[in-house]
C-alpha cells in the first residue's frame, strides 16, 4: 500500500524529507519552468523519498503552468519518488469527486500519489477521495494545524471542552482514516501539521498514533530539526518534512551559494544539510 | 466598485440569482463542453446578473477542461455577466498570492470577477488577494456556513462562548471585509451561507449586516423559496442564491421536460421559475 511505500523509501533513503517543487519564477516559458524542476529532481531523487509540487505555483502560469505540473508529476513518478501534490481542495461530495477524478483517479494525464485536502467542509468532502484511494493506491493529507500564523484566527479557537479547534479536527481525521489503515501502522489518511509549532505538532503526535504527518514550515518559514524532535515514532518514522525555498533556491544562501547554474547541486548540498538536522533529534 | 455593480444588476434584472455552470458531461471534447455552456449563457444573460463555475467540473478534464474554464468565462464576460468563479482555493500567504494572480489577476487569461475561499488558515490566507481586489476591482466570497450536511462536522461544533464555530468564523469574515467597503452597503469580500440552514442563514444575517451572501443549496440540495425569507434587506438585496443543476438540467425534469436540443430554453424556463419563487418570499 502507498503509505507503507513511503515509509519503507523513508527508512531506506534515512531521510524523511519532501522536496517541495513551487518555483517562483516569473514569466518563464513552461519548458524552462519544467527544466528546473527536472534539473533538481535528478539531484535528489536517490536521497529522497517525495517530491510536493505546491500547484497555486502551476495555476499561475495558466494552460501551460498546468502542463508542466502534469509533466513534474510524471517525471518525479519516472524517477521513483512519490508524488505529494499540494492542492488543499476542499467542496461538497459530487465536486469532490471531480477533484479526485482530477488529481488522483484520471488516465488522461498523470496524477500525484497524495494530495492535501482542506477540512472545513466535514467528513463529505473527504469520503468522495476514498474510492480512489483504494483503487489507485492513493493517500490524503488533511489540513490539521499549518504553519502559518493566521492559523490560530480559527485553527486555534478554543471550543467548548477548552481544547483547540485542531485538535478536534485531528481526532476526525483519525477516526476517517480508519477505512485506510496500512500494513506498517498508519492510515493513507494523513495530517497537515505545521513544524512551526512544535508543541501542538507533539501534541497531534500523541493524539494521533496511526496518522502520518506532513510537516511544512521547517527552514525558511522558520521550523528546525529541534522543533521536531517530539515528532518521530523510533525507525516508524511517522512524519515527512517539507522544505521547499529553502532547497530549491539553496543556490541563493550564504550556505550553499553558488551560481544558477549549479542550482541544483547546491540543491543536493541542502537536502543533505537537512537530513544531518533531522537526524540528530531522532 | 463590482459588489455595487452586482446589487445594481440584481435591482435591474429583479433577479437574485447566479446560474452555476457546472456542466456534469463525461468524457467529451472540450469544444462541446464550451458550446454547452454558450447555449446557457445566451439564453440567461438577459435575466440574471452572474454566472458560477465550479472550477472542478472543469479540472476533471484536464487542460482542455481548463481552455474550457477561461473560454467560458470570458464569454461570459462578453455578455454582461458578473463571473463567481468557484475555486474554494486556500493557502498561506505566498501561495495565496499566486492564486490571486491566477484567478483574479492575470492578464494572461480570462479572470473571475469573485472568487470563492476557504478560511481555515485565517487571514494571512485571505489578504493576499486584497491587492487584486482593490487594483482589478473584484471580489471574494469566503465559506462560512456550507450547504452540505458535513458542514456540522467542524462549521457547526460549539465553542468556548457556546456559539457554533461558523459565527465566529461569520465575525471574522465581516471584520475582515472592512477595507473592501462598496458605496451601497456592502463589503467585496463576501460569505458563503448554505440555503440549506434557513435559520442559521437567518442568524448569520443579522450579525452580518454588511457582508454580500453567496447562497448554494437552492434547488437540487433542496434549499427553496420560504427557506430565504429571512435573507432580504429590501431592495439592497443582499443575497445571490446560486442554482446549477435545476438550471442546466432543467429539460431532464418533469415541470421543464424538453429534448436535449432544447436543452438551454429549458434552462431559461427554470430561471424565471426560480426567480417567481424568490420574489414570493421577498
Amino acid at each position: 500500500m502507498l503509505i507503507d511505500r513511503l515509509i519503507t523509501k523513508i527508512q531506506e533513503t534515512r531521510a524523511p524529507i519532501v522536496v517541495g517543487l513551487d518555483p517562483r519564477l516569473d514569466q518563464i516559458p513552461a519548458d524552462t519552468f519544467f527544466e528546473f524542476n527536472k534539473g533538481i529532481i535528478d539531484e535528489i531523487y536517490d536521497i529522497v523519498p517525495a517530491v510536493k509540487p505546491q500547484i497555486a505555483m502551476y495555476e499561475r502560469h495558466g494552460i501551460s503552468g498546468l502542463e508542466c505540473y502534469f509533466r513534474t508529476i510524471e517525471y518525479a513518478q519516472s524517477k521513483g519518488l512519490i508524488v505529494i501534490a499540494d492542492i488543499k481542495r476542499g467542496d461538497i461530495a459530487s465536486t469532490a469527486e471531480a477533484y479526485s477524478e482530477a488529481h488522483l483517479g484520471s488516465s488522461a494525464h498523470a496524477t500525484a500519489d497524495f494530495v492535501t485536502i482542506n477540512p472545513y467542509m466535514g467528513y463529505d468532502s473527504v469520503e468522495p477521495y476514498f474510492s480512489d484511494c483504494k483503487k489507485h493506491d492513493k493517500g490524503l493529507f488533511i489540513l490539521v494545524k499549518t504553519s502559518n500564523k493566521g492559523s490560530r484566527d480559527i485553527q486555534d479557537l478554543p471550543m467548548q471542552n477548552g481544547q483547540p479547534l485542531y485538535m478536534h479536527v485531528g481526532e476526525l481525521v483519525s477516526k476517517w482514516g480508519e477505512p485506510l489503515m496500512g500494513e506498517m501502522g498508519y492510515s493513507a489518511l494523513g495530517a497537515v501539521v505545521g513544524a512551526t509549532h512544535p508543541q501542538e505538532a507533539l501534541t497531534l503526535r500523541k493524539s494521533m498514533p496511526h496518522t502520518f504527518f506532513l510537516v511544512p514550515g521547517y527552514g525558511a518559514q522558520g521550523g528546525s530539526g529541534s522543533d521536531l524532535a517530539g515528532l518521530w515514532a523510533g525507525d516508524r518514522y511517522g512524519a515527512i518534512v517539507n522544505s521547499s525555498r529553502g532547497i530549491t533556491s539553496a543556490y541563493q544562501t550564504k550556505k550553499f551559494a553558488a551560481s544558477e547554474k549549479d542550482y541544483a547541486k547546491a540543491a543536493r548540498e541542502a537536502v543533505l544539510d537537512m537530513k544531518k538536522d533531522l537526524e540528530a533529534y531522532m
